[in-house]
């Protein structure tokens, strides 16, 4: 799956593979509004904390072209890019991509959609760059076996464009013939690791089994997983990782089980000016999507979409740039950003 | 939802109350042969450790009757026997009543459907005196307040006749105006706690919420909960826990949340010849139950249907009979059977 098939800009409005549609169908979105990018990435559609940015970086573009259409004045304008920054409000990269391509809007149409096209050129090339970092440590971590790597949600091209993040960190394994298969969690309740995951595997050939959320810290505890890989929503100044509901269980049982626990994403997921964990907002999500259709009805549920993993219990954070080993100060003296 | 409701014996048969039906349909299995017996047990039909052992002892009665209509010579109806001890195994409680019913067939049918009945009788009423017990173990432990609880699969009535094992003491709190809201594991891959254990707590009038499996532990870790409640298929002699698959991450994020981690469950639940986990046979499951209908066509699964949580782990387990902090250590000097 090519970048440009998971998320393009096309004659002034954006493609979008809907990955609500997949496994079973695959089928792309033709979106022409904010109103209609916002619906997409709130229904999950558009996800991923990496393509979140790129979509929001595209939207940014979108709404310009619509203001022209529209005749929308300036604060408008403003108001309707915020909507698309504010769509989801875990993953940084949505605020961060929008915030920067916005900043273009002064020098003109063409000017913000060859900054948003960058931005997918280049998330599709840094997850190319911390994939391969990212295998190098975990080779260098576990030994040169064949590695039995556990991941969570989906973490591929569909989220990440190019490789992906963690996903991407597996493929580089595979194709360094370092990898003997994967372990995937189903990921509910929108099930990102049974549709999305399991679909990229598949088609990279990468031999793998699926399990129940439930059923990943026990795999960890009887000595059957090497190295734990996930990405990442957010990543806070001091290391505490917002990721996937789900994934502070697995840091758990890697921890207790003393195998690495590495944190793959782009440098647009760390965020500086959040101090920890507690401080990233955490997205509650429709009850419905847990309690239809086994629940009674009138059952009512406590849908979070994220969980935060404290940064003791990261052994490291890799990104196209750097690998910070421990998940700690992320920005302390000696790994700064270059 | 009374006793004789989800497991009977009537005029020399089985009646069960169909569990893959709830919460939508109530179905009511009416089950006259060994063969429909194992089945309605393979498919949970008829689940729950203390349940499965009750079955078992009901089972053994269906077979001597069996073994008279059709012209069983005794190995013949030993082997039948056995293959209701084997249904299922990971339960302790299963195989345990179905050896001790069967130690009554040389006294004759009334003497072994009497000893089959007296299982459920004792069953209900044990769930009833463990329930009080880890209710009053939970005040002691955590202070007066109204405890939020949270819990795991589905561990009332339905799986324990009676009041139940981790559900029972809930209900043990809730009567004694001493719980505040309880949190439900949907528990995948069948959900038995969003179809089952959300049923019997609508049915109590008892607050609750529906989570993911993978929300749990984090849940714990934001303070949300003040003690976790699971049942068991299996304690071993050194206190190891087997329970539904899920447990694992909910005693690892208590640990470390400093909050109590209960086992309810019945003496039966208790293998003393069993010397710990790693000694306990994990039931692999159906791949199927994970992947239809979300993973791409093809996708392999790996479903294990129980974890072990380490003794080290576990709070306290409470039984009919007595309660043993720490989990260490049942059958130690000072904590033999009574």
């Amino acid at each position: 799956m090519n970048p440009p098939d998971v998320l393009a800009w096309r004659d002034g409005r954006i493609a979008a593979l809907d990955q609500t549609a997949l496994p079973h169908q695959v089928r792309v979105l033709d979106i022409g509004t904010v109103d209609e990018l916002v619906e997409a990435i709130a229904a999950l559609a558009i996800r991923g904390a990496p393509v979140l940015g790129a979509a929001g970086a595209l939207g940014v573009a979108l709404a310009v072209r619509q203001a022209s259409r529209c005749g929308w004045d300036g604060p408008r304008l403003d108001a309707e890019i915020k909507r698309i920054a504010d769509a989801r409000p875990t993953a940084v990269n949505l605020r961060r991509e929008v915030t920067a391509v916005a900043g273009h809007i002064p020098q003109g149409r063409a000017a913000v959609e060859a900054a948003a096209q960058a931005v997918l050129e280049f998330a599709a090339e840094a997850s190319v760059a911390l994939s391969h970092r990212g295998a190098g440590y975990l080779r260098d971590a576990c030994g040169s076996g064949p590695l039995r790597v556990h991941t969570h949600c989906n973490t591929g091209a569909l989220a990440c464009l190019g490789w992906g993040s963690a996903l991407g960190v597996i493929r580089a394994l595979h194709e360094a013939g370092a990898l003997d298969s994967v372990i995937v969690d189903e990921t509910r309740p929108l099930l990102q690791g049974a549709r999305l995951t399991c679909w990229e595997l598949g088609q990279l050939g990468i031999s793998h089994r699926l399990i129940c959320d439930g059923a990943g810290p026990f795999l960890i505890s009887q000595g059957l997983v090497d190295a734990v890989v996930v990405g990442a929503d957010r990543v806070a100044a001091n290391g505490d990782v917002a990721n996937k509901i789900g994934t502070y269980s697995l840091a758990l049982a890697a921890h207790r089980a003393g195998i690495p626990f590495l944190v793959a994403a782009p440098e647009s997921t760390i965020d500086e000016s959040t101090p920890d964990g507690a401080a990233i907002p955490i997205e509650l999500r429709a009850e419905e999507e847990i309690t239809v259709p086994a629940a009674p009805a009138g059952t009512r549920a406590l849908n979070y979409a994220f969980d935060i993993t404290p940064a003791e219990l990261v052994t490291a954070v890799v990104t196209e740039k750097r690998l910070t080993r421990n998940g700690l100060g992320l920005t302390r003296p000696g790994h700064a950003r270059s």
